[in-house]
């Protein structure tokens, strides 16, 4: 099969790839979409970052080259040994996690946080590809009023929702989020659900903004000092990770408020004087938890719908020209999903 | 009357300030005991930090010299106009926060962070000395059951109160805390009571280490790494405010845990990557809030013994030479009392 492979920076390549039968507990499945998320690029601009080179990852057993790409879903083709939930044909959406099941974290049912932290399409191999083969319990099968396109951005709305419920936003509290790209667009759209009263933002790129807008932002800028007045906001999102734009939310939050974090600075100066004088909290979320069946009801049930951030579709032989490079040169693109089926049509 | 005047760094000095009678609102009390605090030391050694020396603070109307301490109790002496709620000869603790009463976290009750943020004794006139003159709405009137001796060491141990409250520590889980000094210290003695199980305890000095012990630490080591074991605590407490004892509390706490900070570092460097891969949780807690009913109660009801901490009482006149410079000389003492009253008995 044809798949986008990660072998170093700037070295991603179309190419075959052979398939192998799933193992015990494994799926395979026909890939619809893969999107491509902010840390895909992260690795295809300066990576490695988080895949593994040296060592395999101890869940995946695999290290670089390595199929890249989490976000995706599509259907079962085949399934491996003591499979029984799932038959060919089930239209399914990849949660990408690994889980030991075995630590002190899975065994909270925090297995975002496993300690072999990880995803299928970074640390093992993913969905930028015709076919993927994935451990069974990371598959979530698709009622018949949820579409493959909308599930193809479940993993990017599942971060987004994951940390809007760890914030503990409270009825009417406002809510500032900083950086439209898909997860700070997401937690726009999912701030009022849980609570928010007010939801300001701000982005550099004034079609971000308007997207944000569209989605239930009160306003939006191009920074959070012109959109935050006063005292500041209950609850900052930082969805960027920079020491500049993590200054800005602890700048544009109120006394005793919440700022979090979801992207990935490195090492960051905070002014801890300030920072206990204001009895501020840095909150973090990495991954997400128990969101499918959530986003499931909130597209089958509710009618939401989730894909508005998908800007372009592209197909899997032109994913570094029309996906990687063409996000790497600028904002236009906010989502880029790719279609591994598109040759086949 | 004779007090311990703060005129700047290395200059404290204990001389006769002329006292004016309470003007409305107002109390005047015969200070029984006044502690000296890590924040007093930071004046004294290098200062000022907290204490307004060009403009007045907004509530109190003072700037510098002032009369340093904000950790005081005493018998009320003379009321102002509109007191009602205390006559001459109540004894009562001070609680030295500012209110201004009309800013967003005052009206929310959040009255330790509003936006006139301050305490008596450092940014107004405190209570190194023989009477003390505060707004009336610092006053908790003590019971009987209830010593000056236990009263003085109200303040810090409401400082401890308010953080292990935020700190929302669920049944059974464990706790660390990092320094031992007199907050460290009533923090081990206050976590089992809002659930805490195992509790550790990590300082440089063996006789901190053995009033932890004797507080209810469970294990005292030189530093965390060694107390700590497995995935980390739940909860860590940093008590000091440095770079290098956050990056320890950090190291010390599992995924997914919440690290206290009570101590004013500056600007410190935060592994983001770090932090938000191990989605965890910097929280701060600054003053208190509503905590000296319940300090009262403790005393009063339960027959806690708070004034463990204490480990010398010395006179007002020499306050500089066996309070501020036996605390910088090293770590022998841990809660030095001032008697301003020692003179006349």
């Amino acid at each position: 099969m044809r798949a986008a492979v990660w072998y170093g920076a700037k070295d991603i390549r179309v190419e075959d790839v052979p398939v192998a039968p799933p193992g015990p507990g494994e799926v395979t499945i026909e890939v619809a979409y893969c999107g491509i998320c902010g840390s895909d690029l992260h690795e295809y601009a300066d990576g490695p970052h988080a895949i593994p080179v040296d060592e395999p990852h101890p869940e995946s057993g695999v290290a670089a080259p390595l199929v890249l790409g989490h976000e995706f879903c599509g259907t079962v083709s085949d399934v491996g040994a003591g499979v029984t939930a799932l038959v060919p044909g089930d239209r399914v959406a990849v949660e990408p996690h690994y889980r030991c099941g075995a630590c002190s974290r899975c065994r909270a049912g925090e297995y975002n946080i496993c300690r072999h932290f990880g995803f299928a399409g970074l640390m093992g191999h993913g969905g930028l590809a015709e076919r993927a083969t994935v451990p069974a319990y990371m598959l979530h099968r698709l009622p018949e009023q949820v579409s493959l396109e909308q599930a193809a951005v479940f993993e990017p709305a599942a971060v987004a929702l994951h940390a809007v419920r760890r914030a503990g936003i409270r009825p009417g509290e406002s809510v500032a989020v900083l950086g439209l790209g898909p997860i700070g667009l997401l937690v726009v759209q999912f701030a009022a659900r849980y609570g928010a009263g007010r939801v300001v933002a701000a982005d550099l790129s004034a079609a971000r903004r308007e997207l944000a807008l569209r989605l239930g932002a009160a306003e939006a800028g191009a920074d959070l000092a012109g959109v935050t007045g006063g005292e500041g906001t209950d609850v900052t999102f930082e969805a960027i990770g920079a020491q500049d734009t993590l200054r800005a939310c602890l700048a544009a939050t109120r006394r005793g408020g919440r700022v979090m974090l979801l992207g990935l600075a490195g090492t960051v100066a905070v002014d801890a004087f300030a920072l206990v004088n204001n009895e501020q909290t840095i909150m973090t979320s990495v991954g997400y938890r128990d969101t499918y069946p959530e986003l499931i009801r909130m597209v089958a049930e509710e009618g939401a719908d989730l894909a508005r951030i998908v800007t372009a579709t592209v197909p899997l032989e032109h994913v570094v020209r029309d996906g990687f490079e063409a996000l790497l040169r600028g904002q236009e693109q906010v989502k880029v999903l790719v279609r591994p089926g598109e040759r086949r049509r």
